[in-house]
């Protein structure tokens, strides 16, 4: 069966990258997967949280939202509804942790990246075009600082890019869009760095359990996937 | 003094109008005036709240956001904090009733368009942009459901834009930009029809009260810019 | 058409004013327009908000809210719901804005005075019942400050009023009680200071929109209505 | 030593109850118990909650809250807070038993009085004078109820009062103030029926434990109070 | 008519008391009465609250909770409401002021014990249980304190325990179980010192209002069932 | 280096599995992974939530919650803060997605069971142990239903166990303690079903990234462990 946009089993899809979109933000880039349009904002502040004080060491935390007009049909917005939903909060969590994998904290000083990753259009992936995204916004937001005397050394290790994949009718794709991720039997969201380890594996029976075999066929091709969009990444950032 | 981008006193911004922005929405516009970014959308529900069922008779509502990082700095979500802060619902609810002002409930027949209007960058004039751009999301809503036969008649009786107006050092001037809202004497935000009358007047004194003859200056300019702002969301939808 | 309490357009309901009506308060006051009973007390604080410490500048703020059988049918708690309305915080901050606007921060000292205006009857006008007594009650309690030596100079320049007006039957009339106010087609709010200028003015087309020789007629009303809310206000206080 | 009023041990402090203090609500009185004052309103809905519908039985709730400023310093509002404080709801919740006890659900009809106590201002005892004072509100609106045919019978069994005790340097005393409640060893709340029996007895060792002979004296001179107030509440309601 | 579980009706339920049933707590004790299960867990911090500082005494506080299925039925979670319910915080004052009769500040040191009581199973008496039950954990934390040369003497001056109590079918009866709680006419909670004497006495007619002799039969009935509890509490500690 | 406890690098800790712990839930078990303490209770209800009505089908999800004093140092509750943290939300919906790997909707008719895992004390491993005791409570209430004949056919299609794995300088470990866990390069939680199949998969580089080589070493070593604990699972349901 072809998948709804012709796309080869292993094709990222198209994807686009608009550095400094925000006239105000230290670092900040639109990113689009196909549909999938997410706005990375990062804000560079010259202190850190209160049990991070006096450590010599920065910080770099994340926050996730949707429009409420993102998706298909309208959703209510967290700020109504009084307090952010788990899945906001678990990606949020998660797009921390994963940039977090590319940072050193001593050569960041004691100073805080927040990144706002917020998705204007939904079309599958949107964490995964988030933590590819913020990345950028991220190396931006360090350019600045440095051009302030504000780092000690470099503190970007590596960069960091992600992907998902899943099954679907037997059948192992890269880079999900909605259509496919709500019919996919196992779903995996694959966070890797610049040069092809593991930063996060997070993958989900949604219909049927899967076996040994299986996983590792979704590994080979996010680690694919991760790849090329490290290669986008620094051709966007002008490397 | 002249004003921070050169413009005449009775001048508005470049106005930039995207219609269409968002795939799913009814309708939906990215507007800009100048620096200022409001993405608004439109929602069609076959349904009315609770209060207004079996009535006969639609309703239009609209909700009022920003980014965390539109501004110069950071502001905390309001997700986070737990609600929404009392300027987001003030202007949500100018907006709702801004907009109210055009529809004919009974052609709308019983249907609800929620509105959108998230700003991703703030220059200033925020809320003007947002009901400026929030009508031409609307006329586009409504001409999708007129096409699926929803509506009875026309439900746009008229149109509806706005615009900010100030006193700086001691001249009126038209659609301020944020550096010239923050030092204004008196800040006045107006909404009229596209036939000229008013729909919202709310004028305050930052600094210091103004008397009659400073009311009138500020009336005559806003209605003077929403007239060219009714001019260019005409040609927007193609009228 | 005649006007439910047969007022002539241009008159006020009757107003009664009692002074230091809670023991405690540094200054309070229980005033009534007609069957709208407002209690406004002040307190005092010999501190300011954080954002403000050190500046040799004091600060005025304000919280409106009512009691739950304020109205003809009982409204739930706020405190209930869990967070205060749109409607009370979009109240509060304008009786903050009006009341400041008669204060020289500088003279208060860094003190801050807090007004509370509770709803204990409502029968229209409420907010604008608030801030001509909140003003009095401010006035009372910068008295108090100035027996203990907390002030330098007279913090307050002038002072604050406010009424309500509208348009019903193409009649604009002054002070609308709440039978008016739910039929008027036009509804404003205006906010004068002793002088006669003008610190609010809120308009908003409840039915249709309005033109420029009605907005000038309920300008020309409210003024007036302000002016004898003055004369009120300085016989209350004894001058 | 004295009372700080002078009163003796036994005696009430001067009570003062004012029918009918609202226009709209079905019942309503402000009572005073010395300088507490608290205003009782009792709305009637002709309707009952969901886990008792159908059941042929009526329903009454209590809510007891504060004004910020009914206290020496104020306090921050519920509502900004976020959420009704311990205290508010066990306050609530007593006056809700209290005032269920002379209530016969049956003749009441599937009909719900809520019952609003607001102190307006606070010096001791707010619970015990809400209490008495809410019964009369009640006993207004089933009047009303009455004249609508609403009742089938006679809803109100008995009368309900309440009334404060507690121990001063050894002294047992009634109806504590303020400056007496803050140095009791030993408060006691108290609610009796008309005819002299329990409805709550609420007695909390402040500062050091009780024995039964303190506890037998605290009973004595809270039935004493409890039947004054009986008095005091039947001569109100002209009976 | 004879109790659900054949006792006498001034006889106990079987009491169970396992201390240090948690590893990391400086007290604990899985207390039962019957079904009636609650983990009480005393927690030292050598810090107290911010009212509380440079004043040389300590600090006791206490929070009462029940599992989502410690009832017959199953309860939503507290934290997904979004608060502790009214009955909750109450029961949590209740616990915190009884405890903190014991306890003499001064010796304790500026030190704070907060005691969690979690109720695992519930079968009536849950907050007398806890009660109980937490004057054995904050006794096992005080011992801890003393170890580490935290305290300034002896910081319990007594101890403290407690009991439900009812009328059922006219009898008065001891340590009601779930089944009693529901049925009886009047529900009682009482909390003694060791050496008898009362820290608080909570009677509420749940049917009809009581009249002395009731009350009467009810404090004999319960000073002795405290007592009882307070040499099964001496037992436990191995005095 | 040798593990905290002496165990071998792919040894599971003691595991203690008592069913029945409580008396009114239709399954609940006491599991025990080492000092880890989790009580898993399951609740049936015989309806399912809105969005499922008139389905067919049934619904099982769970929450997952902490007792604060579960940890070294007291956590304040979540009722308390408000809200469930992002921690909490996000392990509550892993239990609830790999239990419902193991569910048959249409056997279990349209029927809800909650899961309710709550930590009494915390070692490491908390949602592995929640999850492992979680089914064990699900197969009791499943046997529950089909004794009275609410199920059609066998609602459990397998069964489902989980373990913790992780790198430590250099060695992969099955089943962390809490002193393992916090100095863990890499940390993975894997679900398996009773037949070997993988449910989940939540790797994570604490430290630095991970290889596939140690990918592949932490899979193998958790899939051993899940068969372990699915004979464990076993053995107490006495098959």
């Amino acid at each position: 069966m072809a998948r709804p946009d012709d796309r080869a089993p292993d094709q990222l899809r198209p994807v686009r990258i608009q550095r400094g979109w925000l006239d105000h933000a230290e670092g900040s880039v639109l990113i689009e997967f196909g549909g999938t349009r997410v706005l990375c904002a990062a804000s560079v502040q010259d202190s850190v949280p209160r049990w991070r004080r006096d450590s010599g060491l920065g910080w770099v935390t994340a926050e996730y939202a949707m429009l409420p007009r993102a998706t298909n049909t309208r959703n209510e917005r967290e700020s109504v509804k009084g307090r952010p939903g788990g899945r906001t909060q678990e990606i949020s969590r998660l797009i921390g942790r994963s940039i977090r994998a590319c940072v050193d904290y001593k050569a960041l000083g004691e100073n805080t990246v927040q990144l706002d990753c917020d998705v204007l259009q939904a079309d599958g992936g949107t964490r995964t075009a988030a933590i590819t995204g913020a990345y950028i916004a991220l190396a931006d937001a360090v350019a600045w600082m440095r051009g302030r005397g504000m780092t000690k050394g470099e503190p970007l290790i590596t960069s960091v890019a992600a992907v998902s994949v899943g099954v679907i009718d037997g059948e192992a794709r890269l880079d999900l869009c909605y259509e496919e991720d709500v019919v996919a039997q196992t779903d995996m969201n694959v966070v890797c760095t610049g040069d092809g380890r593991f930063v996060e594996v997070q993958g989900t029976a949604e219909g049927r359990p899967f076996d040994r075999a299986e996983l590792d066929a979704l590994l080979d091709l996010a680690a694919g996937g991760c790849a090329e969009l490290t290669v986008l990444q620094q051709e966007a950032l002008g490397r």
